[in-house]
């Protein structure tokens, strides 16, 4: 152990950096990379370390803006640093990785190192990819859960029973959350939306709200809305709920993965941290969708609904159509300006009033405002009569955001290219991940001006020259990345109706 | 693109790593962590952007230790950059991961894109990980191996044909190469043996060699000394040969895992980057080491053999005993010092002479200079006569070293303390894996001195306060580490030769 003088530096590196001058790191036998634990005050933190002979003088700790933030460093503040034991969950990963199952405990261990940031991207990533391959049984999802959950903010909402609803996601455009909870709040039914960022999309619905309004609010904040106002959309993250799952994620986004047992921890582990009673689940099905056919809907269903009894959480899913895009708009700005558009009453397509009121209507049903079957009636009744619109206005407010925005006031990427049918012919066939790969490239969901709107459905003729997709960027480099890959992949394929044509002859035998 | 000036800032961070400012960054849509392509005169990297407000300012680019050197810039140099588009290997990972056959292109676009640092930490992770869960088929390995050589250095040494031999590991203590080389040189062979550092053991011969002089040579310099002298040993990490091995090795070696298609491809892409005719490989086999029973070794000398014939290279495996360590001394100084003291013909462990000259007389056979069945005891006249050791001094003095060496000048670690025995009894079990552990403990591989020497073997009687083992450290801290971790996993097992005894009252029933 050894004390250094802090010194800061206004670097953001993606997690806790310091910079060690040598001597000092010779003498502490600390290696650049190596992980150092680091107390100021009470705070205690592991960070990695850099190695320098000038940067730092000897006696001196550099400090990364991460770093800084975690422990409160002020220029000069005396540090206490030393050299961090290799963490015990490292051990359980590489049991996990040989494909045997954790124990609760192996698993707390993880969740906390993760928490507390002392695995290594390395070890993380391990995790995480192990997690992909092996999988893991009910018991230990049920364990990941519970500690995902209890490892950060656990909300305390007074005004139960509380409602919630998840889309699984892989259906880009899905943004039926925006209309859900302003229904739903509207009945006078408490729903404390919390929502992921993107992971494999275009954007999640944290993403998409960020356009009308802060997302990143606390507990405290979520609790004062939702117990005055009955609803809330806000990102999981910022609530310190569930964080484990927001550092799984660092990892899954840019891999593209999303490992089964991670999909069903991540979503329950929120669940059970809200203190949710009642949890509807989307599952959209079909080619193209994260779930291809109704058999794995139906086990993946069956899996939340076991998993949902094992932490005391009542669970509906919803299988729903999940072949071509809800809607028409893809990425932040474009999806917030369709579901604002929604609640105005004005031009919405059917796939997404439809589906959004299906699924509120459920939630309606089990809280007792509509009777059996008349859910989804009760829910377009909402939107009809701007009671929705009303309640997302006092949300949008309530979370800090402008209640006066319109939809005509969001702005998108001023980079834009329409892209036309090459042939007069019949949509057979859209591509889902082919879609989001468009959008992505065009910049979102980082760049909230990014994405595309999709013209054409399935089953829909167009004729040659007609604009059958637009894509939205921020910056005219992604915009031609964005076109390049659209040309290639062909996400909306045009064919006769005619799909094969016999000729005679083979008849002639 | 954008042009902008360089400042060069003196931080090791392990990979290369750059700072912009903000406005620059949110110009380019560069965020925190993206991978950005640096182009300096000809050089291009790809490197990974931090982004700051103040810490250099608008038209500027901070460049850490490893981005400066890889693209040689100076301050005020004018560098572009850009964003980096994802790599195309990242698909091919996740197809590995998801347990599919890699095709040859492919793996050649993962290794190209491992050795020129496109891939992030998260992505090499993510394959190292795959290939420990999923494997390879041989067809697979046999590209992997191809590739990691070719994209590397490919020695061209004109004294043909080339001997070469290599340890698989996972027995510590196996410094046999410190004779093998000098031996096989001696008898007129050429031996061009280049070595790794550790991965999960206590040390790698180069780790052990680099004590008696640097290891770190470049190609043409091993050329010129094997050719002049016949042999070397050397990294092969500093000789940019199979440079994606030590990559790999990045990500194996905090999780200490070594899967079984990288062992293979490890070993392979660096003997055929040699340019090697006919190889020996080791394979300790035992409980406790690598591989653990007869079966198992002769499954991998079978993939070895086969491998090495879709290479054109002729291999020979020595299953060899691995049950306890090789010699007393673990750890870099220790075994140096064990392994130049066999060759004085100072006082050897025979497990460390016996071994050696085995292995030593393979290679003499397959050279002609012994006959058949005669290459043991020929290797053994080579270390009487002392022709090996001056060998070994022409290796170390071509090398860099200082030829006068003695074994007792090699240093080790100042804070030592000596384990013993609680009770007068029989060695019944050496736990291998133990033993690296406290040697890793207490600093090994990467502290030099760091380490332990270990005073018996399986079936020895000892007495009750004997030395059993002494640890040596460089740090106090660690030492105590080590300490604790020898008293935890209690590495050697005292028995009494009556293992159970069962008592009398049992025969009544």
């Amino acid at each position: 152990m050894r004390k250094l003088k802090a010194r800061i530096f206004d670097i953001e590196a993606g997690y806790p950096e310091v910079v060690l001058n040598i001597n000092d790191a010779e003498d502490m036998s600390i290696h650049s990379q190596d992980r150092v634990k680091i107390i100021l005050n009470s705070k205690r933190i592991v960070a990695v370390a850099d190695i320098t002979r000038t940067f730092v003088k000897p006696g001196e700790i550099g400090l990364f803006a991460e770093a800084q933030r975690l422990v409160n460093a002020k220029e000069g503040d005396v540090i206490e640093i030393m050299l961090s034991e290799k963490p015990k969950a490292v051990e359980y990963i590489k049991k996990k990785m040989e494909g045997k199952e954790l124990t609760e405990a192996e698993i707390e261990t993880i969740v906390k190192d993760v928490v507390s940031r002392k695995l290594s991207e390395i070890e993380l990533t391990a995790f995480v990819s192990a997690l992909y391959m092996r999988g893991m049984t009910m018991r230990e999802i049920t364990a990941l859960s519970t500690k995902v959950a209890t490892t950060g903010e656990m909300l305390e909402i007074d005004k139960k029973p509380i409602f919630d609803k998840h889309s699984i996601g892989g259906v880009p455009g899905n943004k039926i959350t925006l209309l859900i909870v302003p229904i739903v709040a509207a009945a006078g039914l408490t729903i404390p939306k919390t929502s992921s960022r993107a992971i494999t999309s275009a954007c999640g619905t944290a993403d998409i709200m960020e356009v009308l309004a802060p997302v990143n609010l606390t507990a405290e904040e979520i609790k004062e809305i939702v117990e005055r106002i009955n609803g809330v959309i806000a990102w999981g993250g910022a609530v310190n709920l569930a964080p484990a799952d927001d550092m799984f994620i660092h990892v899954e986004y840019p891999l593209a993965i999303d490992p089964h047992c991670l999909l069903l921890s991540s979503v329950m582990a929120k669940k059970y941290a809200v203190g949710a009673d009642f949890v509807v689940i989307d599952i959209p099905t079909g080619v193209g969708a994260k779930v291809n056919n109704l058999e794995q809907a139906r086990k993946l269903a069956r899996n939340f609904i076991e998993l949902g009894e094992n932490l005391g959480i009542k669970i509906e899913c919803a299988i729903t159509y999940g072949s071509q895009p809800i809607g028409r708009a893809i990425g932040p700005a474009l999806e917030a300006r369709e579901g604002l558009r929604a609640l105005e009453g004005g031009e919405t397509p059917s796939s997404l009033l439809e589906k959004a009121c299906e699924i509120a209507g459920i939630i309606l049903e089990a809280g007792g405002v509509a009777s059996r079957g008349r859910g989804k009636e009760v829910a377009k009744e909402f939107i009809q009569s701007g009671k929705a619109l009303q309640k997302m206005k006092e949300i949008i407010e309530a979370q800090g955001g402008d209640p006066n925005i319109t939809s005509d006031d969001i702005p998108v990427g001023n980079y834009v290219e329409k892209i036309v049918a090459h042939e007069s012919n019949y949509v057979t066939h859209i591509d889902n991940k082919a879609i989001v790969k468009i959008a992505r490239a065009a910049g979102a969901p980082r760049d909230k001006g990014a994405g595309l709107l999709l013209y054409v459905k399935k089953g829909m003729k167009v004729e040659k020259g007609e604009v059958i997709m637009e894509i939205f960027s921020e910056s005219e480099y992604k915009l031609t990345q964005a076109i390049k890959l659209a040309k290639e992949l062909n996400p909306v394929k045009l064919e006769g109706m005619l799909l094969q044509r016999i000729p005679y002859s083979i008849y002639e035998y």
